[in-house]
């Protein structure tokens, strides 16, 4: 299946229109192409709706919000949901502020959302229930572990059903999550909570996974956590054998998605459906 | 020629006044430091006139437009003429949105520039010629070809004698073309399409270069173009030749233009005059 | 001395509020991450206080200026001053235009900063003197050398019982003055000019380093600058190893950020007290 979802990333070369922020845009734009997708991070209110309506899929990422994105953000998401092209929203530090709350609740009362991705504290704050964040970085106490798993997917798959949108978690263990259906992942190393963003690049390959392939939603957002999980494995292992740091680590996980193939993702993905 | 054109950037490290696009404006930051110049992007309306006036070269480029980088823009490249300072126009997504095209009008319509530098998709925009962009990056119908340079060549030249610049044509075959003279350069890889901004970074460099020699502007654009398609040849090599991906690329395309010499690009270069 | 004050951001990861410029915002995010620290960049005014006054310190950087960015950076030093939280202040670019030394007047007047940290034409400027900045870059007429270095020293631990804050002049040779000591400190390489951000991310460094040593805020300046300068020395020696250039030293300055140890701090470090 996951095979296929990157197949058609690489024959199909979607156009993602991303809004995001200014700290990992760079990096974005670097993974949608590594991926085999095409970027484009056009965010004037003045150009955001045609843009957007032009694009096959739409990231929009709260990372670093103000009055002009705000509004141009808007104007993609509404255009988009008009023409039927599924937005991807990262609710980055969720819970770190009141703007960003009152940005999510215009933003779930007035549009539709196809994935909504982010960390744990702030998919919790996402679904009302308490949550630790730290700034934009996940609290500790909040983790998804063995012992709490079954809850946490019974708590995403219920606000999937009340956002209308797969739910995708990142941390040590993953979830990605339908009313029906959760995938769970246990690829990745901790060195991917060492670099700035990993979450924005994940959540702009999930918006490139699921630019090509709108009929399989869940299964795309599942396959993008797990190409990047399976990228973060390689890209620890090629830091680790060459005595690097974070500077290396994240030019090898770069060069993982740009290399990633069907056997690398089929052989080193270790994914549990439920 | 080309290596006199380097040279001098190297000898007089030319202040470059970049507004471009937060996408990639550390890349452009890190390739104008990387040939020898030195960078500034300043934006604001409050001081982009005055930064432009104490530079060697203005960098605009319109990747990421907003109505405070616009005013910005305006008063920079008024500054820039004012003084005789190059400008050098990267028309981003030319093509892509009526915002994007408006801006283009009302620049062309008031200043003068002395480069205008980007891919096929962009310079046939605004050229007012069929276009078929795919947000920022060329349509694949734009190519330009063996069997359509010559044709391509006398529609660049006679843009270039109508906007009174060098006109600067990025692709597997670049044009850098003024009305009496074009050069014709076919250095260069795909994979340096499958990195952000190698485009915005060529008009950077491009800035710098002629920066440091105001009297050469065609010749100066024309080496800016050689140097990033050398540096992209010898790019590419390493990174195969480590199985290294497009993260790799990007590290090994900086080192290329950062170790740039006389020798290295005049025994890489594949260039003709027409 | 040093190492306990890594040790320190390393057992208590403290929250960085980093208000800065687009062009190295990531380099600043990934150097925080990469000393143990957590980053976070909100600089909407919206929300600018409200997350200053969660975090353990506040970088302010002035490097790319607007408007909007002012307004915020106003609500979070303010927000910081009433909390007691740590304040670094970079004045990039400072004596380049009037529209920053406005603004840092305008800060000087209502604000306390624990550190201000810019390079040698940048605290020239700060201090009222004839200053050569050249764009965000140092004039080579305003080094510190070591014939002026006593002059120098004077005149910054004055201009710190004047300002109440560290003084950190980074160059060949480093001052980190308060108006009772000064500590010199000569490591680091030309190269480390050759990249952007190398001042924006020690000024972030500082911060981290600040916000986990309030009680200590001299000598966590201090070993901000000797542990950028080790990671300089480190980072040369292994690009030159390989034949790299400006990329691969970006690389590995980041890596030896990342990886640096008690041993490998007080092994490389030239550091003397005055």
């Amino acid at each position: 299946m996951f095979e296929q979802i990157l197949e058609n990333v690489r024959q199909q070369e979607p156009l993602v229109h991303c809004i995001t922020n200014y700290i990992t845009t760079n990096d974005c734009a670097n993974i949608v192409l590594a991926c085999g997708a095409s970027p484009t991070m056009a965010e004037a209110e003045q150009e955001a709706a045609e843009i957007a309506a032009m694009s096959s899929a739409v990231d929009i990422n709260i990372g670093n919000l103000n009055t002009m994105t705000v509004a141009a953000m808007h104007r993609a998401i509404a255009a988009a949901n008009r023409t039927g092209i599924p937005v991807i929203l990262d609710p980055v530090g969720a819970g770190a502020s009141r703007y960003r709350m009152d940005t999510l609740r215009d933003f779930f009362a007035a549009y539709r959302f196809a994935v909504v991705r982010g960390n744990i504290s702030e998919l919790l704050a996402v679904g009302g229930a308490a949550s630790n964040t730290k700034g934009v970085d996940a609290g500790a106490a909040d983790a998804v572990t063995e012992e709490n798993l079954e809850e946490r997917i019974a708590f995403f798959q219920q606000l999937s059903a009340k956002l209308g949108a797969v739910v995708s978690i990142s941390g040590a263990i993953d979830i990605i999550a339908s009313p029906e259906r959760a995938y769970i992942c246990r690829n990745g190393h901790p060195m991917m909570s060492r670099i700035t963003g990993t979450g924005c690049m994940l959540s702009a390959l999930t918006a490139a996974f699921c630019g090509a392939n709108h009929d399989h939603i869940l299964e795309a957002a599942a396959a993008a956590v797990v190409a990047m999980g399976v990228a973060g494995d390689i890209a620890y292992r090629k830091t680790q054998a060459a005595g690097g740091g974070t500077g290396s680590f994240r030019m090898h996980l770069m060069d993982a998605i740009s290399l990633m193939d069907a056997d690398t993702l089929n052989g080193g993905m270790n994914v549990e459906i439920r």
